[in-house]
C-alpha cells in the first residue's frame, strides 16, 4: 500500500536508496516455466548504467544483478523473484555538504519535511539510482510479454527534436549513438548540444517517444485501469518526468472530430491512428506510441543557491557526476516500465478476455 | 482488483453503463465525522450534468444522488457510502442501428473483442456517462480535504487558448459563462467556436487547467505512487484524455536547469514554481498546478463510415444528444478526480508524516 | 483497503447498515460470459431469509436484489455487478432505548469508541443483516465455479452434534428440516434444544461443517494466500464466529505424523484425507472439508445488565426478533463466502497454473 | 496480489526458497522514526532458529539478518526496508531422492501440478524455511507496537496440555524450558514426549496459545477486515497449521447466550472474556487470546510410501535434520504474525479512530 510496489498481477516491489550496500526487489506474480535469458537482462542494465559515453555521468556502478529465488535451472518457478543489486561505486563524502541543506528542485526539502530526516547521501530513495530495479523487473516483463516489441528513443533535447513520424525511423540507430536518437543526423545535433550544456556545468531537459507493436487486442481493465492511464502513471513515476501524452496527445486538443476519428479497415484496423492504439482504454492492436517529457537535471556544477535547514539561504557548488541530460539514460527505464505495465494487463487478459 | 476502483485509503469503487436503470458506488475509507453537505454534492452533480447550456448535450438526465449508507443523521460514520443515481432519461432506441455496428474512435470494437459483446446501448460501461459517480464520490473528497482549494477551468478550446498565467485569472468568472473559463473574453471567443462547430455537426478537442492550492506539504508515496503520478492517471483515467503535464511540462523539456530550477526562499516556499508544487512525487507546500488535454468527442452529427461485426464498412449517419465539446463539462470531473488523489494521499499523511 | 472488501480478483465490496434504506454490493472482476440464473440467487436469499421457520427470527425481510449492471440480456458483460437489497420491514424504534447503552457481546461500544458515535439502530453496520449482500454474491460466485459443489449444514448445536463423518450423510436432507442437518434423527434433537433455549430468552451456539467436491488441483496462492488461510479469514469474517479448523484440525495437533500422514494411491488421490484436500495451501483434488464455531447470540430475550454511555450499569430488558441460534440461518452464509474464496483462488488458476 | 504479501498499510513480501541462496523481505509501510533494537531482532531469530536443544532440528543455520535500506543510522527512514538472510548450512544432496517423488502430505506434488515443475530442494517455496523472514519483520513490527505485549507458547503436545488458564501462568517460564511451555511440570511432560516419539522417528502435533494484552481499543477494520479474522488468517497461512479458535474458541460454540455474554464493568472493562478481547471484530482493550493447531511434521525417520511422478508407490527412508515437533520453534512464528497484524491496523486506526 505504501507506494513501494508497481504492478498488480506482476507486481514489482522495489527498496535501496542511492548509497546504501544494495537495490534490490521482489516480483511477485511471475508465472511459472519462463525460461529467463539473464544476457537481456545485463543488457538492459548496461543500457541504463552510467559512465556509457562522454554525454552521461562518470560515475562507475557496476550494475550486475543478483537473484535470490523464482528462478530454478534457469527457468522460473511462480515463485517469487527476489533480486539484489549491490552499490560498489558510492562516494558518499561528496555528500557530506549536503546533510544541511536543501538543493533547490530535489527532494531534499520535502523528504526532510515528511519524514522528520533523511538519508542525505546522493538523495537517498529520491535518486533515479533506484530505477536500476525497475529495469531488472522491466527486462523480464519483456520475456513475460515476449512477442510485444517496445521500442523507445530521445524524440528531443532541448529544442532540437526529430522533425519525423516514427514510422520513417529504423529503431536499429537507436544505440549506434550515444544519444539514443534514431534520426543520426538530428542524433549528431543532439550531442553537440548536451556537450556544450554541460561544458557550462549547466543541464537540459528532452522527451522520450515509446513506440508499442505487436500488442493483442485487448489489454487494459477500464474504467481506472486503463491501459493509457497505466502506461502514464508509469511514466510520470519516473524521476524528473513532467508530462505524457499518448497518440495525438496534446495535439488532439486542437483539433475536430472528424479529422481525429480513425476510420476502420474492414479487418479491425483503422487507416489513421490518432487513438494511439488505445480505445477507451483498451489496446485495439494498432502501434500503441506516447511521449514521455523530462526536465533538466536539477543539479548543476555551477554556484546555486540552496536553502539550509536553519533556513538559511547560502550558496553551494555543485558537485559530483552528474548527467547534463537525463533522456539518453532514461530510454531503458521507459521501456521497462512500459513492459511492466504491459505484463500486468497480459496477465489480466488471461482472466478477463474471451 | 479489476480496474473499476480508484484509490487506497479513499476508495471509490463504481459501477454502472451508461443506459442501465442507474449507476452509482461505494466509498470505502471515508473517516467518521465528517458533516456532509449535500448542497455541494448536488451542485457539483449541476455542474457536471447536461443540458445546462446551448453549448453541450441537450439531454436530460435528473442526476440525483441517493446515498443508503455510511451516513447517520448527516454525518459519515467510518462505514462505506454506498450512492445511487437512477437513469431517467435514457433513450436506448437511438441506439439501435449500432447493435452490429463499430463506430470509429468508440470502444465498441475493442469491448466487443474484449469481452466477447457488450452492452451497446449509449457505449455502455464506457460511456463518459460513468463519471456521474466519480463527480459524487469527488464531492465528498473535497469536504475531506476541506482546507484545499480545488479550480479548474478551460484553458483552451481547439487553437483558442487563454493567453495569460493562472495567477492573472479570476477564478470566480469560471462558472460565470457556459464554457467555464475565466478569462471572459477568451471564453466569448470558444462559445463561438463551439457554436460554429456545433452547427457543422462536428467536434472539438481542448484542454482544462487545474490549480490546487493551501496544499500542505507531504502529501506523495514516492517512489511509485508520487502524487503527480496519481494525479495523471487520475486525468488519464477520464474519457477522452490524451494527454496530461504538470508544472513546466512539456515546455519544461526545452529548458535548461539553470532556468528550470526553483530556488528556494528562507521559509521553504520557492520564488518560482516550475516543480508545479511537487518535488520527488511530494507536494511542497506551493501551488499544484497541471494541464489535461481532451481529444474532440468520436460521435459526430454526420455521415461516417464505421466497421459492421461482419467486416464490412458502411455509412451511418450519427445520431443522438451529444456534446460538440467535452471540457465545459469535464471541469467538474477534473475537480473530483483530483479530490480524490488529494484525498487519498491526506489520509496516508496522517501516518507516513511527521 | 478499509475493511469493507473480500476478494482479490474476484472481489466483493458492500455497504449497508441493518436499518438503512438498502443494502449492497459490487463484484468487480467477475468474467463476462456467464448467464446469470436469478432463481439459483433468489433460492440461497430465501435459505438465509428470517421467518423460514419457529426456530429462527419472525422478523420479515423480503430480501430481493436488484442488480444495476454487470449483466446483460441474463449474461455478465465483464463490467461491475451493482446490486441492492432494499430493507422493508424495519422497526428502528426497537432500538430507541439502545441508543445510549451498550448491550454486552455486541459492537457497540466498540463502534462508539472507533468512530465516535455510531448508528445504533438494529446494530448498524456491525448487524448480519450485512450478510445480505455476501449471500448475493456468494450465489454468483457459485456459478462462476460451476463445477464445484459445496456443502454446508449444521454439524452441532450446543452438545448436541452429528456422530457419523460427512461420507456417511446424505446431502439432500439438509433442506428437508428447519435446523439444516442432514442427519434427520439429531436435526430433530437440535431443533427440541433449540425451541426449549428459545422459550427461555435464551441462546445457544453451534457448528457449522462445510464439504466442497470437484474442487480442481492447483487452487491457492502461497505462501500468504494458502487457500485455507483465505477460507478461514472468509468464515471468521462472519458475525459470531469463534473458530475455523480444516482437515484434521484441532484433532490433528494429537496426532502423530505415522497416522496423519495421507498415503498416494497412484493416481495422486490419497488414501485418506486429514490433510482435508489442501497440502501446502494449495487444493490436491480431494474433498476439502472444514468446520466453523458460533458463539451464542448475544441478543437475549431476558433481563441483562447493560452499560450506558455515561459509564453506568443499569438493566435491561432485551427485545425485538433475534434468532435462538444463528447456525441454521448461516449455512448459506458459510457457503457464499466458501464460493468467494473458490471463484477468486479460480481467477487466480487461470494465469498461474500450467 | 499473488500471495507473497502480508499486510496491507505495514505490508511484508518475501521471497526465497528452502535451499536457495538467500531468503528475505521488504517491509513497506513502516513509519519513518523509530529506532530499531537490531538485539531484539536477533533474539527471534535465535528463537526460531533450528539446533537450539535436542528437541529440535539439529540443523544449523547462522540465520543472520542483513538489512540494506530503509534504517539510516539505526532509525527507520519511512523507506521499504529490504533485508536478507542467506543460507549456510543447506544440503541440497539430502534431497536428490526426491527429485522424482512426491511424500505425502507435503506439498511436493500440488507444486508440480500447479507451476509444471518445482525447486525440490527441501521443499522449495513450501518449507517452514520461508518463515524466518516473517521473524525478522515480526520482530520490527513489535517495536512499532511497542506499548503492546505478545506472548506465544506452546499448550499443548499430542494429549498433553495445560490445564490452566493463562492467567495462572508465569510468561517469564517460556523461554527456560526447551518446548517453550510456561507450566513447567507440563513442559518437562511434553518433552519426555517429543523425546519418545524422535525416537521412533515419529513426529508429534500440538497447539500454541497466545496471549497479546495491552492493546488500545479500536483496532480492526470491519466488515472483513475483522481483527481476528487477520490473526486467522495469519495463523492459517503458518507451515503445519489446522485450526484457529479466539476466546470462548469451539467450547463457545458449546455455550448458551446467558453464560457467554461478557458484562460490562462501568469503565468499560468486561468481567469475563468470553470474546476473547474482540467484539463486532473490533478490539476492547481486554486481553486477546487465541489458540493455534499444528499438525505433526509430515517427514518421518521412518520408512514411507511415497508417489512417484511416473505414478508408482514405492517405499522410501526419510531423511534428513527434522523437528519431530514443530511447535516449539513455531512460537517466535505465532508472535511474529500476530505482530505483523497489530502494526496493520495500529497504522489504520491513525486514519480511523477517533
Amino acid at each position: 500500500m505504501a507506494g513501494n510496489s508497481f504492478g498488480k498481477l506482476f507486481k514489482l516491489t522495489t527498496f535501496g536508496e542511492s548509497h546504501g550496500e544494495a537495490l534490490g526487489g521482489i516480483i511477485d506474480g511471475c508465472p511459472s516455466g519462463i525460461e529467463i535469458d539473464f544476457d537481456a537482462i545485463n543488457l538492459e542494465l548496461q543500457r541504463r548504467k552510467p559512465g556509457q559515453s562522454k554525454i552521461v555521468t562518470q560515475r562507475k556502478e557496476e550494475d550486475q544483478v543478483h537473484f535470490y529465488s523464482g528462478i530454478f535451472n534457469g527457468v522460473t518457478t511462480g515463485t517469487p523473484i527476489g533480486f539484489l543489486i549491490f552499490n560498489t561505486n558510492q562516494k558518499s563524502k561528496d555528500y557530506d555538504e549536503i546533510v544541511n541543506t536543501y538543493r533547490p528542485s530535489h527532494a531534499d526539502y520535502v523528504y526532510d519535511q515528511k519524514y522528520g530526516f533523511r538519508d542525505y547521501r546522493g538523495g537517498g530513495r529520491s535518486s533515479a539510482r533506484e530505477t536500476v530495479s525497475r529495469v531488472v523487473a522491466g527486462a523480464i516483463a519483456k520475456q513475460v510479454i515476449s512477442g510485444i516489441k517496445i521500442n523507445a528513443f530521445v524524440s528531443s533535447v532541448g529544442e532540437i527534436f526529430i522533425n519525423k513520424p516514427y514510422q520513417d525511423l529504423d529503431f536499429n540507430n537507436i544505440e549506434l549513438n550515444p544519444v539514443r536518437c534514431p534520426d543520426m543526423e538530428t542524433a549528431a545535433e543532439m550531442e553537440k548540444l548536451i556537450t556544450e550544456v554541460k561544458k557550462q556545468g549547466d543541464t537540459i531537459g528532452g522527451t522520450i517517444t515509446c513506440v508499442i507493436q505487436n500488442v493483442p487486442i485487448g489489454l487494459g481493465e477500464p474504467v481506472f485501469d486503463k491501459l493509457h492511464a497505466d502506461l502514464g502513471k508509469a511514466m510520470l513515476s519516473i524521476n524528473a518526468v513532467k508530462g505524457f501524452e499518448y497518440g495525438s496527445g496534446f495535439c488532439g486538443a486542437k483539433m475536430r472530430g472528424s479529422e481525429h476519428n480513425d476510420l476502420y479497415n474492414p479487418d479491425g484496423t483503422t487507416k489513421s491512428n490518432l487513438s494511439g492504439g488505445i480505445q477507451g482504454g483498451i489496446s485495439n492492436g494498432m502501434d500503441i506510441y506516447f511521449r514521455v517529457a523530462f526536465k533538466p537535471v536539477a543539479t548543476l556544477l555551477q554556484k546555486q543557491e540552496v536553502l539550509t535547514n536553519k533556513g538559511e539561504i547560502i550558496e553551494q557548488q555543485g558537485k559530483g557526476r552528474h548527467d547534463p541530460c537525463v533522456v539518453p539514460r532514461a530510454v531503458p527505464i521507459v521501456e521497462a516500465m512500459a513492459a511492466l505495465v504491459l505484463a500486468d494487463f497480459s496477465l489480466f487478459s488471461k482472466i478477463y478476455n474471451k
